[in-house]
């Protein structure tokens, strides 16, 4: 099974209303909740494309077992650390023009809970065929968990993917996780600077990020498809054309489809061909944590992977 | 002890952000929760006033969980019926400048809970000394619902207070409940027409809601204080000064203390002004179901009640 990690697991709940009118009150038409944050994301793809999937993480209080319940509802195998504190929502107000997002604080953990969620991973990594570690780090878990948790996964010799950004990425970089997968801004948010914008400063920024430890870094750039510098080389990955949609959960996508061609041990190519065909059909869905299977089978065959020649002045 | 009734209690929740962009993504800086609803906050009031008081209605689900648990850390005795469904949210975004709220829909009741909810409302009515129906009607509760409640009050000779809008005061009316407190908005949803105004066109419009059943017509105006027509009589209470602050929950406090009021058996000119005094002082505290204690010393030998006198054409 791959293990998925969401230590700042959310309710991710939507309002329906008519129109959006600052300072003034809204009838709410219809309430949705679903279970969030980008690790749950990744476990209900997975669990789509019918790969066997534990999710864990950090769950507590009464929207803590909300979340839990809209597991089970989904089907999604969960072994998550209980905590006193409660989980946090993420609401999006959807009115008949765009969406307004409020994402709450998460709760504070403290270090007995973190400590025992060390212990659960430990126990679930040895029998896990890939880990993916994803999202922000709640109050309380120290900077360098994912550095902590991907030295695990490497003691017993499984793959491990970090999505995340700023200091939880950078601290993570030097444990050599297996992939990280940072979009542009995330980039951007470990490395200082701006965010890389052409090809040639997409890639120059992920070499030099997988310098400080990962063994592949794959830049996700939404419609772009995807940029990578891996092991023996470099590759560009896109779409033969935009997909509309949502873009929301595009990434947590990227990462199942990374997560489960690293546990069947793909060569590069295929594995980032097969990324940017799911990350697409996820587009084509309205929420997050699921993807359209006739598109992905659409997709799949029509995705351009070509290899990328690094400038010689970062060439090895 | 006086019994207060609120069919769709709900969780007040307020998010602190910075500012309010529509159609972008905030973060949110503090969550706060507090068990909420018309009936709910007149509890809290009476609570303060160190009133005996009961808390009755519907609820259900983790949000229902949340509210009984709020009511246990404020000390309110609460006697909520459980239904099926998940109670209802109701969110302030409060930026720096103001507050923009978004009202959940009420979960729908059963048949049979409904029942339940009257027979638990029957067994509390007899050993109640006022009891207190307050705000809308969930969906599945039938229109007449205050009707039949203030029936059952007059069955066993308690003082009834509603204070609802639209159908369901309209509806309560014919059963002659002891008093109903529409603002000037709620007089003209129950009778159509424009919101009365000014003191003769307020003043007609309670009086003819009273020709419809109840014993008093006391129509809250905000700043302008209270306009009541009374059995024998018709009067004025108004503070001295405007109160600045926060004006959510000013007629919950109008409603408790008529409740204590009528339970005391209190003199309509005392009573009037009382409710004034403390409806001013629940406008000085920024949250609904609570009241300044100093301001309301203050205030309450301020209040000036005078008596109005009718126009020949409504007089009996």
């Amino acid at each position: 099974m791959i293990l998925t990690v969401t230590l700042n697991a959310a309710l991710d709940v939507t309002y329906r209303i008519d129109a959006l009118a600052p300072h003034t009150t809204h009838r709410v038409r219809e309430v949705t909740t679903r279970p969030g944050g980008k690790g749950v994301n990744v476990a209900a793809v997975l669990t789509q494309l019918q790969e066997p999937v534990v999710a864990t993480g950090l769950l507590g209080g009464p929207t803590g077992e909300q979340i839990r319940a809209g597991l089970a509802t989904a089907q999604i195998p969960e072994a998550f650390v209980p905590i006193a504190g409660d989980s946090r929502r993420t609401l999006v107000v959807a009115d008949g023009t765009d969406a307004t997002g409020f994402w709450e604080p998460g709760p504070p953990v403290t270090e007995a809970e973190w400590e025992a969620f060390v212990s659960r991973f430990r126990g679930l990594a040895k029998v896990a065929r890939a880990v993916v570690l994803s999202g922000s780090l709640p109050v309380g878990v120290p900077n360098d968990a994912y550095a902590r948790l991907v030295a695990i996964a490497n003691e017993v010799a499984v793959p491990s993917i970090v999505d995340a950004e700023g200091t939880a990425l950078g601290r993570a970089l030097p444990a050599r996780p297996t992939v990280v997968k940072p979009n542009a801004a995330e980039l951007a948010s470990v490395r200082g600077g701006r965010t890389p914008d052409t090809v040639a400063d997409v890639l120059a920024a992920a070499h030099a990020l997988r310098a400080a430890g990962p063994g592949a870094v794959v830049c996700s750039r939404g419609a772009d498809g995807l940029i990578a510098s891996v092991p023996h080389g470099a590759y560009r990955a896109a779409p033969p054309a935009a997909v509309s949609g949502n873009p929301t959960g595009a990434g947590d996508a990227v990462v199942a489809a990374l997560a489960r061609g690293l546990a069947n041990g793909d060569e590069w190519r295929a594995l980032l061909a097969d990324a940017v065909a799911l990350s697409a059909a996820a587009v084509a869905v309205p929420v997050a944590g699921a993807f359209d299977d006739r598109e992905y089978d659409r997709l799949r065959p029509t995705i351009e992977t070509e290899p990328l020649i690094l400038p010689e002045t970062l060439a090895e």
